[in-house]
């Protein structure tokens, strides 16, 4: 195997492919330093140009900017199965004959020790063949291995950002309604982690409470009196509509 | 103690209470069923009706709807500190000379076991004396208790919706966005955890991440290319932008 990228997924993902007993050849990344010092880690030879790919690879990992995927594709002259690791990015990035996508649906960070076999994987490939070679080694890392394609890689991204960034984003939100009466952001604790304990176990279409779904409109009223920002105001009454919607379709 | 009530407040409030040593002397309800019920569980009188309150209670809790809370407040002739128990309507809803309030932020659900130490409780009442009658009668509960004017207690309510109901609602979008692709809900269970996780320990500001916070605009185009629904796109776009917004000013 080949590792093209020093960043936190190429370091990751390269920790993790060894852990299941895949040797890692070769590690190249434009930061000579950081290819070095994986490598090292690896026991891996440091590539230093991208034409000089051993002969005996038979996977190379791009773990590099989405916005660089094509280009270091282009520079690849290889027979073997190239894959990149992004969540948001087409298969089509790749020009090579033999190509593949493997995400994983978690953020990785340098020195952050992970439990890779709980990590959901999406993988992609424009052979069946390469597919289930994907899937087969994906496997050895986890058990939750999906075959998907980029466009459903995308969606999931999508839910990914919503469900993780967005929510903090409302986390935040929260703490400054908090801070302006004075409040410490832990009083919400507790029913962060019910809802948290919750969505293990149940639908979240299913356990949705609050002013909108039971279509407590004075309560809707009071809180958009007390909102401010415009923007705010606006991301309320979106989200309060949305849930009232699906609550009188139920 | 008087519990005016019979639902999942009242159910729970007058549980806690007891718990702590304080005697329900009387149980009163447009319910009689229930009230009856809660009655016998407390070791508590049936009270039928509201002007037969027992002399000797010095505390009247109100666990009714905010839309009752002026009727059955105008029916109580006392001089006892009548309290309601709502996160939402203003302590000027009782017409009671001695008022106040208690509000728990976590939602209560009869028959379900609840630890009443860990539950945050706002505090309010129109005297100084009711307001450390009452802080030193909640602290008996729970360490986290916290005088607020209605003002404030209305913010926090809107943060606790915030964070709970809609950060819900975000779950709901993502498993839509999920059953689209034909992937479980359970994939973002990782995530989830790792966010709350997260916020038990850093301000959620400071561990934002995502599209939005790095000023990725190339995959803040991808996502908005695939939603399809109109209100999604705003509430997509609208959250965004208040991110990198947030993120651009610090």
């Amino acid at each position: 195997m080949t590792m093209i990228g020093s960043g936190n997924v190429a370091w990751h993902f390269s920790t993790m492919f060894k852990s299941v007993g895949i040797e890692i050849l070769e590690v190249y990344s434009r930061n000579q330093e950081e290819a070095k010092k994986l490598s090292n880690k690896l026991d891996a030879r440091h590539l230093e140009q991208l034409d000089k790919l051993s002969d005996e690879t038979d996977l190379i990992v791009l773990a590099v900017n989405d916005d660089s995927i094509d280009l270091v594709s282009n520079q690849i002259q290889t027979t073997a199965l190239v894959v990149h690791t992004s969540g948001t990015a087409s298969i089509e990035k790749l020009s090579n004959r033999r190509k593949g996508v493997i995400w994983s649906i978690q953020s990785l960070r340098k020195n952050q020790e992970t439990n890779y076999s709980k990590i959901p994987f999406l993988i992609e490939s424009n052979s069946e063949n390469d597919s289930a070679a994907l899937e087969n080694l994906i496997k050895r890392i986890s058990p939750q291995v999906f075959i998907k394609s980029s466009e459903d890689r995308l969606k999931a991204h999508l839910g990914a950002v919503i469900a993780n960034n967005f929510v903090n984003h409302l986390y935040s939100i929260s703490q400054e309604l908090l801070i302006e009466a004075k409040l410490p952001f832990s009083i919400l604790l507790p029913i962060i982690e019910e809802e948290t304990r919750k969505v293990h176990s149940f639908e979240p279409k299913e356990i949705q409470t609050g002013p909108a779904a039971r279509g407590d409109q004075k309560t809707i009223e009071s809180h958009l009196n007390i909102i401010q920002e415009k923007e705010l105001k606006e991301i309320y009454q979106l989200i309060s509509d949305r849930i009232k919607k699906l609550h009188h379709d139920l």
